[in-house]
């Protein structure tokens, strides 16, 4: 029945912000980070601290299977100036290459990463995605992401440090959260989620295919609110597995292709929550990877 | 006379800021960036707009001798649907890798790049560099760079749409950029020095042998204004050919090495030119390579 | 006229060899390399030579447009063992990594590279080559080939280092070729053909977008001689531009998808043709790359 | 006792053959594969048959630690062609590129692999090997390699399908091996030990850190032998762990440093051992990658 329900609700929202913003819109929520919002979203910075919220990116990093893990290269290094014989030149340097799956660590997902049927968010043709990268929606066309961040700290609002892996985040644990943290949540908001996963998870072998996280009555929920974008501290933002035969990634649909709003994933959010810090100026800045899927970043909460 | 002044001038600047911030410091001139600064920069955002400074990547993006060209790579896209027979799967999605070297487009510097002598900024060993990267001063190390932005023109300022290659920029070049944006220079500012060059070079076949840029004796100057950072829009800041035989690279390593003081590379300032913009609140989040070398990112002038 | 006579004879070759060797055959014409042809080409070893038809691999290797350009990664090198201060371990070592797009250099096309229509070789469906490989008649499908080799040295026998870029080589340059070697072509042989190319081309610029090699109508003569595979010192075996509009590589297509004949390219052949040998045990193993559209390797003239 | 015994026995060893082939030599026991032996490995060849000896390369192939796993990525694909509306073009064709660590899979090791002490194989120095490559003792120097192979098959001369772990192969394993196949071993042979852990150990998740294979003891015995290198189908050839604290690998620093004997990792050798065939024509081609530190092929058994 909840099943049924929130299949129900999903489809209200079906192409809800398609149209919205122009036939040729690629930016999809992100539209709503306007003027007032990024005025607004600076005068949040009180205490002059800027926080990153990704983590260190290395070989040890957890990588979802099907994808190399972060490759490090250095080309040249101190090691290359040690020879005996002559004295080494004047200027020494060293340089380096990464090879880097776009939806590893901390990412976001470009508006073409999913969708269902025929066509990604604004109706384009998932033809337009191919071999040479996503020539709609991709990662160039997201550009800066600058606004209100809320932190709804879920894990401590249930007193975990973790929450379990089969809890599904629901309406009324986010309601907590936002009494907790004495917040209101507005239209063009940028919600982080937090569930403790990612550092339970990262020292471990991590399967990528159990996490919780929001569920699709909650992501309703969340795209109903009009909020800008959101994110979280787990690997997929959602409960995983969802629950539904035929959606394996229910959340991703909604949000990505339905609502056109892109998804953090692999935040660091420790810190925040650790000084409860609950509302801040939120700044990422994907890198313009044409065509690209996703773009590793570093968010900030500026405060 | 003038380089043997130049010379005399960055001996008097050796070491600089060794030890000024402990002696485990790897941050550097970024510690300039306190409290009072990240709330002055973000006092700066009034129209309520955040412009990217970042070039595009993809495969056309110019790319030093001996590096490998940006490689965008799609595990997954949108034709492994359009199969026929059965009807595709309900969850469709693309994703991908990418191969990048760290110095090619828009990067920060990291203050293990460069040095001379057997020692790094503030002493730490070039040992430290090694086949698994940078253990000392790697990009991991620099954190959030949020302060004061200062573009300063210096091709407009000139009257030209580019600098010729070899123009060296000179100190009373930048005070007349100031001039004309009628404003002054301030400690932990966070410079960028616009050439023109990076719009004019992207689309021929650049050699990075030959470019417009500060000279020596300027990166002195900038040095002791202390400011927190510098950045142009050019391959490698500095004029090139340097002049200096044996000096390859002064600039850097003047303030890399002996200032502890990050270089942005590779930026896109036209935008800011055209509408004039000089001072805006600077926020770039290097991602967290650990050992690496420099940064991808893409800063942005919120104003 | 020519080039419809041309047309009309590449019809007739269509779908030449599919269903030959069954209707799940991804080997096509190396099915003619049997033990006969085997132990007859061994029989050709009398001085005791293997000479490498490979050209070396390196950053300067050409690289088609579009392609990654070979990259060689150190992730242990000598210089970690220099480090001062504890002596360095007993055991000392390199390793690295290579990155290599692999339709570089010297290498076999597999019969997934290139088809018309809706089918590859033997009538497989376009649907089987995705974005994780070409599932049917790909690199690992091809297994070792060993065989008769025999050198045609267009290039002598027209009195040419090289021949011009625009040289269309014809059936009755390699007739003269086989006169000169005094050799007759032979059901199974594996057919060398040396333009000069590679040697003179790998040194310059090169567009990759004209280059002197047989065309459709020699293509269609070898194809009816039933060679077991044919292999070149330039980059795309076929000369460039092909002259007919609608097939930019009409050589790859009939031979790849209507005869199911391998192609060598990019073979190093200079050493072969200045000491005059024409005949010889010709064995190259590609490497079992799943879903690999091409292989590199060094195969072997055994005198 | 045993363990210095088999000490003092390599000291015997130590740089057995440098200087035997010129102060520059960099191919060591492979120049024991002159005229003769190269004729006299064609002899052998009567059934017509050349099976491979390497194992499939994907995704799945075993990689050890801190190297990057073999990534193959498509650039174009047959789903680029399934698109609506134009007609596709006529040429369609699919490419491909891949990222291997070199010691991954089958591969034979480069001289400049291992070493101890300040010097390579034949005195080369370990500052020849730097973040650019192995500018002595590469990959490209190898050259082809083609003898009489020789499979001493350990497992089925013990009974076993597979070696325990901890099996360290003696002199009179290989010598009961030799009984069986009823051969003597020559000078400039190529020898091929198969202990059967490869199939089994493809299939688990090896921690590369224990493995059944040759100890230090029979290694010195194999030197002794003369013979031109030396392969098996393990991921390191010799007995992991060693049983020497301070040599880790005691058996590559003896072979492949003091006898500048090239060694093979990696071989599928089962179809050898189903079939009983001891001796044969031995055909491999490592790929001439300069400065490499291995390389992948695909050797010959020729029958």
């Amino acid at each position: 029945m909840e099943i049924s329900a929130a299949l129900t609700r999903k489809q209200e929202l079906a192409r809800r912000n398609w149209g919205r913003w122009g036939g040729d819109d690629e930016r999809g929520t992100l539209n709503l980070l306007g003027p007032a919002e990024i005025t607004a979203a600076a005068s949040l910075v009180r205490l002059g601290e800027a926080l990153p919220l990704a983590q260190e990116l290395d070989r040890k990093t957890p990588t979802p299977p099907r994808r190399p893990a972060p490759a490090h290269f250095m080309h040249r290094d101190g090691g290359d100036y040690l020879r005996s014989g002559d004295p080494p030149p004047r200027a020494q340097f060293s340089d380096d290459s990464m090879l880097l799956a776009l939806h590893t660590a901390t990412h976001v997902d470009a508006l073409a990463h999913v969708w269902h049927g025929e066509e990604l968010y604004n109706g384009f043709s998932r033809e337009t995605v191919t071999s040479t990268g996503a020539h709609r929606c991709g990662a160039e066309t997201l550009g800066p992401i600058v606004g209100r961040g809320i932190l709804l700290d879920v894990a401590t609002a249930l007193g975990a440090d973790v929450l379990p892996v089969d809890h599904a985040v629901r309406v009324e644990d986010l309601e907590r959260c936002l009494e907790l943290a004495k917040l209101e949540l507005h239209p063009a908001d940028i919600v982080l989620i937090r569930t403790g996963w990612w550092s339970a998870c990262a020292a471990s072998e991590s399967t990528f295919a159990r996490e919780p996280g929001p569920n699709l009555d909650t992501a309703c929920w969340l795209a109903e609110q009009d909020i800008a974008a959101v994110g979280s501290d787990n690997f997929a933002l959602e409960v995983l597995p969802s629950g539904f035969d035929e959606f394996v990634f229910p959340v991703h649909e909604l949000l990505l292709r339905d609502c056109g709003m892109p998804i953090f994933e692999g935040l660091a959010l420790d810190d925040l929550a650790q000084r409860s810090i609950y509302e801040f100026m939120f700044v990422a800045a994907p890198l313009p990877i044409v065509g690209g899927t996703a773009s590793p970043l570093n968010p900030l909460a500026v405060i």
